[in-house]
């Protein structure tokens, strides 16, 4: 049976804001699995009803305990099932003939483990299907919605203050994912949804923060991911946050090999090239967290209301090696620390005579113990100042100070609107708590309030994506061929063409004098390279030939492309030697487009040769996208200097490769169906612009 | 005058732990700079006695008060000097009359105040020289001998609990210096030392680290830098480090641009090239710690005393997200994350039955919980395996279990000799502090347990410098030429080639006809260079025809290289032109020698063309060096790959290569005096080992 989105979408709302719950399989020992939620949603004041269900107990803690499902008084909006794994489907199938229509599955036993998990875990899939029950989970700890105390969790998080507050937290990790929803209150920030998937037999990652995100409460998305498997749905997800104008932080665990390794035995998702994933999501404004740390630190920044414009860093500083410390690190992160104006160097030798020219970093020394409109005018002039964007102030200690400091502070908040954090060095307590009362992102640590505020520039700079990046006119749909494997140089090269992509002249020669007639032809050194549909590697057989201009030239070459072929493969169908003139141009790219498993057409960007095989300088998005943001993939590159022209060799024009890049990208966008593959290596880029000299493409049917 | 060293060392003894302080200008107001030592001194207990010395008072807090350093009733030990800065020499002066041999001065108003306060710094420093005065200073808060209650600091550090430990801190920074002392203090770790340089105007980091290192009551030494201009005594103080087998961690700032632009304007010391000075204090063992937070997890893992003694991590976590995110930093840290061997998995397979073969990260769940045994049997396995040097446990918040947790890592420290850290995630702080009291070191976030313990094993693994590497035999000592300046290639490749280095045959021709010989004696094709004392860079003017291999090129190229020069350079003295033999190799080096203002003779290598123009691929020693450090230069190569042969090409020797530099280091060490820099560039390398294809030497007088 199926049932219509807007349906699904208000039964997800049912269980994340039920007015009744039953737990199944309810425990009178709040230290169990089973018990702890009954514990929860008592102590935390939830104001619906809670159902507990077992045939052992006739109440629990003054509940009336129902002996069955059957036997419940009404259709719970929600189900709490902490049951053995191999009474789940069961249950799940009794829930929907009550009527209950979503579920939250504590039991493990499933995909975690192994094949009979599996099994299992699907089976219970489309037994929900089925009895059109919701599921969250199995294999997770619950959810908390803190704002309506709903608290349908065994997570230790709950045994804590849990305040509700403007972030969103989904977790794949239970474990992980409560130990962040604890820091996240260790620093007084609050959350005010806190979910873990599970084994996402139903419910995803996506879908549920999608379903919270919306809610006007929530200024924040946090996410911890291990694996994704709808590439779709999380692209969906981080373009309906820039809607929404509410930034979305993800950790995702997994970029080496060993961790992908530990990965692998760990979780059943499909392990996506964590250097795609990274470059698509954020391609879709979403900012990367690299560990549990860098979330909290970047949730801190966006938990307060300023943005930045631009990426303009302030330092103001009580160490002048910590300013040092602060302003390596800014360049690091992608951030400026830009010398000062003119006014504004006046107005900090006003107030620091003995200091002459004020720079930025701004040494206030100690001495604003004893003056404390040293500081607050100086953090006041750098904010003023038309080149600062976000502004941090480092101190230190100060214990006896911490009121007076806290007053500078909200009077430089009073004064200015642009963003500004305080780091804090061994900070005293009351300082941090202070500060955070009144919205000021505080750090203990100089270099991390520099990444924190790096992606509170990163975060105000960003472009949105369009929402349909417009195709380029006269861009074909898919060519008309029906075939699939390996498609003919010539005849893909002709697509390509017809998309606007920059090919290399080549036809195809099937005899030695047809050869020498397309030399004539072309009046120009040619390239010779031997052309089968089995050979995609035409360098791995010595297969290519270059710099051919005279007739003898022509003939041994071709009788030898051919003789190299049937040597070294003797089974291939050789179509005959391609006759390709000279490209030209000192800067070699590769180019390709693949299909990811998670996010569809990938089109990548490197430099080619012994670069892309030893450093990896690739870059990666999903297509299609507009030409910005092909112009941002060569910024990507670590090497990109190279196309400004080095060794004294001109600069390219990056305007005309990214216009192959976004070709390329509606080309591939519109040919998923069938492009399996394409590799266009390498693509020369001269003085005339780019040139894509080989291409190998596959389709499939 | 002059003082032989050993008293200089007695006397820097006295200064860190007198039997008697004056303090001059003493204040009865223990808020000042100049009454808070009097403060500390009393409330720390220091034994010795306290001499105040201020006209103003007669006593203050019960000592007595003496009006001038003449009426003072002996030379006490130490002075501390707490007077405006123009009144500080004079006060000096008094002290060596009084024949008080040490002091301490607060006083800012000195170097870090522009060219007069520079002035005053030379004069202060040129007095105490005549006064026979050793100084800590000028513009430092001072120093705290924490074992034996010296508080000779105004330093807000002494304000709280500051109880003696294992830890020697010099720094040169204040404000920063105390900011890590107080999280020194936070973290529960004890300082026995803790020393502010300041301006430095006669002790140095280095020279003040020596003399605390030695104190068999100091197990690691940690210093925060900001420049240094004596490299000799930082190499003398890390090799002292590694003969007491005590590990130095330093934190410098300023690694770029923005950064030195700040620290130019805040510190007058010379600014050494981060890269230099990063490859020289690793070569010499020393732990560089990013910034303070790096250095405290650092110090953490070395006050605890064991030891790695390779890099296998073995990782047991209550989270598998948690353990494929310690598992990636690990590979990006220089760690393995080594399978398990058969006797390991047997082991875990025996208490984790339901989990299979266990591989690393080893997944314990939380069910350890209820069987604590499982965690204990997890982690000794770990450690008993071959194949692991170390170990972390990770695991979050556990409020209601932190008894018995500390218990099992007492458990498996006492069945363990390999080090482990715990990891703990949002941990309560009775769980901390039992795990500190326990010396098992303990942190809040995985990948930074991880760094920790990446630094432990690189600790473990380090080669010992050896105190004199070997000199090649058979290398000359210098040259036997008195010129300076740029020196003829032919001259320059003949003593390098005496050295060792494998130099390109080159002869200089001049003129055409001699040329033509030239050509014909080497019966090969040849390179046809200018030659000019003015021209060090021949490419720019275009200096050079490749590949010649006939008569007619020969003179035709001849003609058109002196033509060349004489119309880029009519002022140019011309040699000649040089005709060397083609040389081959398909990987290209560059290799220097500079003269580092710091560290002297300083050797590179990297790879050449655009990899050194882009990214900047190079690593450095400092000469001399053996063999083996040599080889580890290679190491250092982002690209080192290549050494290997890609694409198709074949693997070079990197025996070779190391040789040459080895040998080169040797040279340089013996031309220290005279050799000004030396430019290899190209070195070719083939099969045939390396080719050093042109060269440019300047020598000095």
């Amino acid at each position: 049976m199926t049932y219509a989105n807007p349906d699904r979408r208000e039964t997800i709302s049912r269980l994340l804001n039920p007015k009744s719950i039953a737990v199944i399989g309810a425990s009178s020992d709040f230290g169990k699995v089973n018990g702890r939620p009954l514990k929860h949603l008592i102590e935390k004041g939830y104001a619906g009803r809670i159902l507990p269900v077992n045939p052992k107990y006739e109440e629990i803690a003054g509940l009336v305990c129902y002996p069955s499902i059957e036997a419940l008084p009404e259709a719970a909006d929600l189900a709490i099932i902490a049951l053995p794994a191999a009474h789940v489907c069961d249950c799940v199938e009794k829930l929907g003939r009550k009527g209950i229509r979503t579920a939250v599955i504590f039991s493990s036993g499933f995909g975690e483990m192994g094949d009979e998990g599996k099994v299992l875990e699907k089976r219970l899939a489309e037994t929900a299907k089925a009895a059109r029950v919701i599921l969250l989970g199995p294999n997770c700890l619950g959810f908390v919605n803190a704002f309506d105390n709903v608290y349908a969790t065994f997570s230790q998080y709950a045994d804590g203050e849990t305040g509700a507050g403007p972030i969103a937290f989904v977790t794949q990790s239970g474990a992980f994912g409560t130990a962040i929803a604890a820091l996240v209150r260790q620093r007084g920030l609050g959350l005010g949804y806190f979910l873990n998937t599970g084994n996402q037999a139903d419910l995803s990652f996506a879908e549920l923060m999608m379903a919270i995100v919306e809610d006007p409460r929530i200024k924040v998305a946090a996410g911890y991911l291990e694996g994704i498997t709808d590439g779709d749905a999380l692209v969906r997800l981080a373009r309906k946050c820039q809607e929404l104008g509410k930034p979305l932080i993800l950790t995702k665990v997994g970029r080496m090999s060993s961790g992908a390794r530990a990965a692998a035995s760990h979780t059943g998702a499909l392990a996506v090239s964590d250097a795609v994933f990274d470059a698509v999501v954020r391609q879709y404004g979403v900012l990367r967290a690299r560990n549990e740390e860098q979330m909290l630190d970047m949730l801190e920044v966006f938990c307060q209301p300023r943005r930045a414009c631009g990426s303009g860093l302030g330092i103001a500083t009580q160490s002048g090696g910590a300013g040092v410390m602060m302003a390596d690190r800014a360049e690091e992160v992608g951030l400026t620390v830009p010398e000062l104006g003119a006014a504004t160097q006046a107005r900090l030798a006003a107030v620091m005579p003995a200091f002459g020219a004020a720079g930025n970093p701004v040494d206030v020394t100690g001495q604003f113990v004893a003056r404390p409109e040293l500081l607050t005018e100086s953090v006041v002039s750098l904010l003023d100042d038309p080149d600062i964007d976000v502004a941090i102030v480092w101190l230190q200690l100060m214990t006896a100070h911490v009121e007076p400091l806290l007053g500078i502070f909200r009077e430089i908040q009073q004064r200015t609107v642009k963003p500004f954090l305080v780091c804090w060095v061994a900070a005293p307590d009351a300082a941090i708590k202070g500060l955070r009362a009144a919205d000021i992102p505080v750090y203990t640590a100089g270099e991390r309030a520099v990444e924190a505020a790096a992606a509170l520039a990163r975060y105000g700079m960003q472009r949105k994506t369009s929402e349909d990046a417009v195709s380029p006119s006269g861009s074909p749909a898919c060519p008309g061929t029906t075939g699939s494997g390996m498609q003919p140089t010539v005849e893909a090269s002709s697509w390509l063409r017809e998309a606007g992509i920059p090919m290399a002249h080549a036809r195809l020669a099937e005899s030695e004098d047809h050869a020498v007639a397309l030399w004539r032809d072309s009046a120009r050194p040619v390239a010779l390279k031997i052309e089968s549909p089995d050979i995609p590697h035409k360098t791995e057989i010595d297969g290519v030939i270059l710099n051919i201009d005279d007739e003898a030239g022509i003939r041994s070459g071709y009788r030898a492309l051919i003789e190299r072929a049937r040597t070294a493969m003797p089974d291939a169908r050789l179509s005959g030697v391609l006759v390709q003139e000279m490209a030209e141009g000192h800067v070699e790219l590769v180019i390709g487009v693949q299909r990811d498993p998670v996010f569809g057409m990938i089109v990548m960007v490197g430099f080619g040769g012994i670069l892309v095989e030893v450093l990896k300088d690739v870059t990666f998005r999903r297509a299609p996208f507009d030409r910005s943001e092909a112009y941002s993939m060569l910024d990507d590159l670590r090497m990109s200097r190279i196309l400004d022209g080095v060794r004294g060799k001109p600069a390219v024009d990056r305007e005309a490769i990214s216009l192959l890049l976004f070709r390329l990208s509606h080309w591939a966008a519109a040919m998923e169906p069938r492009l399996s593959e394409l590799d266009l290596n390498p693509v020369l880029v001269g003085e005339a612009g780019p040139s894509v000299v080989d291409c190998v493409m596959i389709l499939e049917e």
